[in-house]
């Protein structure tokens, strides 16, 4: 994608978040955030088929996660290579500061909550068919990339708040919670 | 909950069933179920929002397991207070045959699925209150109750397709399989 196309993404992306922050998700609308970027509605219609999904940029994540899993090592058990994928996660995020203002707008609205679980539900899915492909049965795999997504849900929340902490080092931490909270 | 009444509502949820699984969800309407169940479409309001909430009856299934875990020894670790909970929520369940039918309705709309994936949600967050109600970090409790829901879909699909198992045993069964899985 060439440099100014990704930049009128980002603007789209930055625009939107601070009208929904200040005049709230309902009353915003896409000629708004168009405008507020220095775009037209119709460029909006390019980058993001409604408002709803400026929060929610494409399929990027999904499409690293899953890229990762295919080009682990063989060898590797399936928790141990969604575990590695996500620890590469912050590749693709966007800043810190943008997600941790994103996090509150989408705490704010229950049509961006609802959206918001409906991606990561998502995001199991792909990994759980992508685990498949490497031979795993369907409902462990699936079972494993539930339990995997809950990880990075407590690590995501902790690197949002804590900047001296790499991702992949708060889903080691996440994960040996979990052994220790599943061992009798 | 005098019984006709009660009646009443397991009538509303056969009829919807059957009329989303022959006419499909979308050309159902509230009117068609309250024909079918032998009531008028103010006695359907009565019992359900709209024609959607007619498959996930209520908070039965949140109150029941709350309840579990209000009422959990207190020297038990949070893990195992879910876990016992869960393995008694076919208490609350349906008849399997009813359950086998919605799941695949579920499936097969995607405005249903994505309310399912939400009460799932809902159901999380009502644990991990619940577990902070008796101490919990609660980014440790949402944690927990986000695991938990992992090892409860994986049985409840285990148990519906085998008659032979309760669903305790089953739980007990995907609680080892993670163990397992975590332990490097």
């Amino acid at each position: 994608m060439p440099r100014w196309e990704s930049d009128a993404q980002g603007r789209l992306e930055r625009a939107a978040l601070e009208l929904f922050e200040t005049q709230g998700f309902e009353r915003t609308t896409v000629a708004q955030i168009a405008g507020a970027a220095g775009l037209t509605e119709r460029s909006f219609y390019r980058y993001f088929p409604d408002k709803r999904e400026v929060l929610f940029a494409g399929s990027e994540l999904e499409a690293h996660l899953v890229a990762r899993v295919e080009t682990a090592a063989p060898d590797l058990m399936p928790f141990e290579v969604l575990l590695t994928a996500l620890g590469t996660a912050d590749e693709v995020f966007r800043s810190r500061e943008f997600l941790l203002r994103r996090v509150k707008v989408i705490a704010a609205n229950p049509a961006l909550a609802e959206r918001d679980l409906i991606k990561l539900a998502d995001v199991a899915g792909a990994l759980a068919r992508a685990l498949e492909r490497r031979g795993v049965e369907p409902g462990e795999a699936r079972f494993i990339a539930d339990v995997v997504i809950a990880i990075a849900r407590r690590a995501t929340s902790r690197w949002l708040a804590d900047p001296a902490a790499t991702l992949s080092e708060l889903i080691a931490q996440a994960a040996a919670e979990l052994r220790e909270a599943v061992t009798p």
